[in-house]
């Protein structure tokens, strides 16, 4: 069986005394193996210091050795085999074939970003060479090139035990792009993240690189995830979580005497828009696929979609027949930990007792008290647009059918929308050809448009979009996803004047990396001079 | 002469009541023609509404019709003739060459800008095609672009009534990408202002594009600035001012229900770093282009060098002799406003004041009482450490010479310092050479690097980098100069399984565009399928 020593890993050292904390399993309320302990605010400032002190170092090592590094995180994590696997079930009730998924995710991404990290064009380089003759003026020779920012604190989530947490995407591509990184760990997988923080370890002691590029601590949030945001010498936060814990963090990094930026992923309704002529030729078949995607990982994913929106009429009315019947079928399931589901009871309950409200079907398998029950309540779109509290993500297998007396209503209540990671439509062709006006809103609120499918499933790529208006992140102008997420730790500096020998090598007249530049406006990979 | 209607400029139309408030020319203290209103909230809220009114059209209108907003908007300026030139020199008490060259730098950003819009690639097109034989999964076609953020909240700048005020970078950046601007103008040059954003007007109605692209507001930044910032229709900030100034943006930002993205350009030393050997062969012609530098449009450039340093030896203090020399020769200047001549005696006065710190030089022109007098202080490395004053800017004339004890120390002030806008290091090939842990150090800690050169003069191009961690700027990952500013004002939205006749030009299939994108991770201007 998997031992745990229960303590902080700080730049390649296991610290902390009184280990005491253990894990729930939410699969049937035991505490599993192993004793944690709780990080202090010297702990923490440890970490940071740790980070700060390697960050030249890490900054100016080469795109290949940064990428040996990840892909020997990806190697050591599967190292760790089925054991691993069977701790992240046991610690979120995740099921196996999820979690083998995720792995597969997570090493994917570490790979991605590994391939980035090598190939190098995250830099950006642009060179304006100097212009000796130019009037009035001779213009300077200038060279600009993006570096890290410096010691990333990122934020472990509950739902992705794996690709959103110890060694997920903001540790990846901070990491990738030469920021250390200092994690704290989710309360909910403790031993999970001891796993994954052991093989981040080992990888970086055979990368050669100095231990301080990794830290993790366990603790609270609220005391030393909020002294870590405050710290001084960090420069970058990556959270994924609730609404009110990334408002937090974000807050805290604002009152800072030097605010520093925080992505933060929140919040986010991920509506689906059903169009008339899709909704009489397969209402059936979408009422199917979205509780099929509302109940995935027991309605735990940031992209579940949390409201469906048409116009009433026979159709619409058959569709929430079909949903009705879906969701009364779908199996209820245990969720990640007794506060997600004490909460999801809670809003869920808030959600059908709001006024012109009803809750409109709920599923009837017989799980234990324990499971959470999925369920979908309607209302009217006046009713949605009057009370905020409809608008408000309800973290679990929920969802809400909203009818629009007319399609102008409609394009109200698409305007009407907060910030969101996702907004679906579902048409015919000849749905879609007369709905720019919608498509038009919609993309001035969501990151991610979908056409005929389902919000959850989030591919990692280069032209991923994860992010959105706030709530859905706190800058719409990045994503946590995909190759782009870099982009969130990373920072220009130009060079003017500056002797060629003395150049990061991106900016040499010879090009010795072979990068794509940007020289004078023009796209180029050609030596200068 | 030129008449002033005094009226606040919104969509078009000229608005405001009871003008009375006159700009006070700095030149002689006199009343300057022409009386202008102040804002109300009301005002503002009208000028927000009707940029987000017009925000989809202006969203949708193509690069082309963009463009020649900005060209006509260069055009038009032009077109002002003598008569801008001459407000603005009354306003301002800038001189006459500078402010001609200012304006052309202003029409060049704008045409810039302009190009930028009509080529295109700004909106960062990437496509990761479907996969529909993908194991385990197919993967979705996915497309990503960027698009404008929405209505843009500027604020003038006082020190650049033409470059960073009305039609400065702000607004053509945020124009360029299709974002409504509206402007705050700065109270010391209402007249300037008002001639501009006639300009701006005729250059709008003439493009066929919705008058709610441009606002201009006369009034008082902390009550209508904050109000703007606090608009639930703003969508971000762009600001060139005081430390205090921009703080108190960025806080109004982060406390919305809805935080949204301020770039504020606050406060900068731009430390000059002298190495021996350059000392040794070219103190004196250092120490006059310094000088130079330093009082250029009465040390009121973002980029003024604030700080000189070297290690104490005879080279170093006949540097600093030279120096003292040309600082009592250099002539007086007359200040942007009587409030700035005030801020800049105290802040001198107390420069010196510090502890360990002491006058070196002082003009000793005879100009008016109201004329900044240029000077610098001379103080230790140990004192500049201990006291954070030393470290504040100054805004004028005034620069402080530090003398580390060793080259150890130097080190040690460079690692101290705030964040910075420019470094400078002025050094022989072999100084450079020794020097990669200095330059190393800069690089974490300014935007832009300068060798054997001074900081003042910012080229617009592609390359520029006009940032830098806080204080310098409230987010060191954007530039406010050259055509990489349009980043602050833009946020990607991805397509997922959308027809291509519905997504957006850049992403459809044939590339109608001719953009360079980012197809499976590779640049490719070649059509999808």
């Amino acid at each position: 069986m998997t031992s745990f020593h229960g303590q902080h890993s700080i730049a390649g050292s296991h610290r902390g005394t009184n280990p005491t904390v253990a894990a729930t399993s939410p699969l049937d309320g035991t505490l599993l193996p192993g004793r944690f302990c709780l990080a202090s605010v010297t702990d923490a400032d440890d970490a940071v210091r740790a980070a700060a002190a390697v960050f030249p170092t890490f900054a100016a090592a080469t795109g290949a050795a940064r990428a040996a590094l990840l892909e020997g995180i990806a190697t050591e994590i599967l190292a760790l085999g089925d054991a691993l696997i069977e701790r992240a079930r046991l610690e979120t009730a995740l099921p196996e074939a999820r979690l083998v998924g995720e792995r597969g995710r997570t090493v994917g991404q570490l790979r991605l970003f590994a391939a980035l990290a090598r190939e190098g064009s995250w830099c950006d380089p642009r060179i304006d060479p100097a212009q000796p003759q130019r009037q009035p003026l001779p213009r300077a020779d200038i060279r600009r090139v993006k570096v890290p920012l410096g010691p990333v604190i990122v934020f472990g989530s509950s739902n992705f035990p794996l690709a959103f947490s110890v060694a997920g995407g903001d540790t990846a591509s901070a990491l990738a792009t030469g920021n250390p990184v200092v994690v704290k760990a989710h309360r909910g997988h403790p031993g999970t993240s001891e796993l994954v923080a052991g093989a981040i370890e080992r990888a970086v002691a055979s990368s050669g690189l100095p231990a301080g590029v990794f830290s993790m601590l366990h603790g609270e949030g609220a005391t030393i995830g909020v002294a870590m945001v405050e710290h001084p010498l960090a420069a970058a936060v990556g959270f994924t979580g609730s609404r009110a814990g990334g408002r937090a963090l974000v807050d805290a990094a604002a009152r800072r005497l030097h605010p520093i930026p925080v992505f933060a992923e929140m919040s986010s309704l991920n509506p689906v828009f059903l169009l008339p002529e899709a909704l009489a030729a397969r209402g059936e078949s979408i009422a199917s696929g979205f509780v099929g995607s509302m109940t995935l990982g027991v309605g735990q994913f940031c992209t579940k979609p949390g409201v469906v929106i048409g116009v009433e009429g026979p159709d619409f009315a058959r569709f929430r027949g079909a949903l009705a019947s879906a969701v009364g079928q779908a199996a209820p399931g245990r969720m990640l930990t007794a506060e997600i589901f004490s909460a999801y009871r809670r809003g869920s309950e808030k959600l059908v007792a709001c006024p012109g409200t009803a809750l409109l079907a709920k599923a009837t398998g017989t799980g234990g008290d324990t499971d959470a029950l999925p369920l979908v309540a309607a209302t009217s779109a006046a009713a949605f647009l009057a009370d905020r509290r409809l608008g408000e993500e309800v973290f679990g297998p929920a969802s809400l059918v909203v009818s629009a007396a007319t399609r102008d209503e409609m394009l109200a209540l698409a305007r009407h929308l907060d910030g969101q990671l996702t907004a679906t439509v579902h048409g015919t062709p000849a749905d879609l050809a007369g709905a720019a006006d919608l498509l038009g809103i919609l993309a001035t609120k969501a990151g991610r448009l979908i056409d005929n499918g389902f919000p959850t499933g989030v591919v990692v790529g280069h032209a991923m979009q994860h992010g959105g208006p706030w709530p859905a992140t706190s800058d719409p102008r990045f994503t946590s996803v995909g190759s782009a997420a870099a982009e969130r730790f990373v920072r220009p500096v130009c060079y003017q004047d500056v002797p060629d020998a003395l150049l990061p090598p991106a900016l040499q007249n010879a090009n010795p990396l072979g990068l794509l530049r940007l020289v004078d406006g023009q796209p180029s990979r050609e030596p200068i001079g």
